[in-house]
């Protein structure tokens, strides 16, 4: 048997998630679908992250094992054949050791997300941003996102199904710019919870709002009270943009 | 009457273009029809560039005469509700000169063309790129490009039912920059002839593949024989960015 890497992107719009359901699209069914057209499997493929519904990878990081020694080019070729016409890509493949986990070998996730702030609709990247219509003070974001750096007790911003051993975790970056009418939060991570990334962002806008302040946000943060989130926000701005690992799997 | 400027951003692939036709959708002709909902008319909407079908715009501007003296904020959010579900939005609105032509007063047009270079498919930003699946070299296309600048007979990269005068043009900037898969074409003229930038594209991207040096470029530029062309390239990576006059109308 041969393991492989692939980084995969895709749109999350028409997916009811990364994980594979039994009468839902998922991205990784269609990946599974994929590979079962070319190697005769049974096929399970593993990501670095399971993004929720509508949520979007430019940088998705996956592993398969397939019966064939592929050439990775060829491969990924294959793969992305079989899955057109879906809006998901294999960007890259690359041979990985047997034991290789996208999941559980990864140091670092990286997610943007990105809030189209004015009052017209948004026409050229729908589907990719939250519209938010009134007025954020991005500056005041900024200042906010800065308490989200370090070891914190998640609980606050993790949603109450989350599954993880424990609400620990530490943020590495957590950043917000705005460039003209879009304001992109950036945060990084060795991991997250569920739904850690839309809670933060839900609860940034309130700041931007003018609804909290700064330390209002270090506050609900500290308080580790899933009551105390602001509203958790919409899954189209969010993009997984880059798994890192203690060796690019695709140099 | 009461004369308004309005900047106007659509996604061009549902439309057959800016101008209003009988049997096909346009922008031309859904922004008449929201105006129509709002002031008796009847209505002529008349734009700095009349984009092609699938061609996009995130700065066009447009003008309207409307009976009423509108607040222009209130006039953007009521032409926004009636356009709806469509994708186009009116961005900003401002009272202009009742002689104010969004055309003819233009004294500049910024184009923005993108190509994704790879071999899978585009999945984030699928009708707003050309995708080239075979290695594009941006430098030679950079040098190429450099080509264009100055003040030339087009004839070689104007459609063949260009309806404008003559086919001399001076296009004041023109440049190619890679960004990791994604290479952007930059250009910026008074005015443009029909197909102009497309053909200008499709012959870069002869240059890119390596079909042509950047040197066959400039002779088939001097050739003015519309024969000499490159293919055209496709609407779905063009942009019309930015219009500019004397004074900024929504300043």
């Amino acid at each position: 048997m041969h393991r492989f890497a692939l980084r995969v992107e895709y749109d999350g719009a028409p997916f009811s998630g990364w994980q594979r359901q039994d009468h839902a699209p998922s991205v990784q069914g269609a990946l599974e679908d994929a590979l079962a057209q070319i190697d005769p499997g049974p096929h399970a493929v593993a990501a670095a992250g399971r993004t929720d519904a509508g949520v979007h990878a430019a940088g998705q990081v996956a592993a398969a094992t397939l019966a064939r020694p592929w050439d990775p080019f060829r491969l990924s070729e294959a793969l992305n054949h079989h899955l057109r016409p879906l809006p998901v890509a294999v960007t890259a493949a690359a041979p990985a050791a047997e034991g290789w986990h996208p999941r559980f070998d990864a140091v670092a996730r990286e997610y943007l997300y990105t809030i189209l702030n004015r009052r017209a609709p948004d026409t050229l990247t729908r589907n990719a941003t939250w519209h938010v219509r009134h007025a954020l003070d991005a500056d005041a974001m900024a200042r906010a996102a800065a308490h989200f750096r370090g070891r914190h007790d998640w609980t606050t911003f993790r949603a109450a199904q989350c599954q993880a051993d424990g609400p620990l975790r530490t943020v590495d970056e957590a950043t917000v710019t705005r460039t003209g009418e879009r304001i992109v939060f950036r945060v990084r991570a060795r991991s997250f919870l569920h739904s850690q990334v839309r809670s933060m962002v839900g609860s940034l806008e309130r700041v931007g709002a003018g609804a909290w302040t700064p330390g209002e946000l270090r506050d609900a943060l500290l308080a580790a009270d899933r009551a105390r989130c602001g509203p958790v926000a919409p899954p189209g701005g969010l993009v997984l943009a880059a798994v890192r690992y203690p060796r690019d799997p695709f140099a």
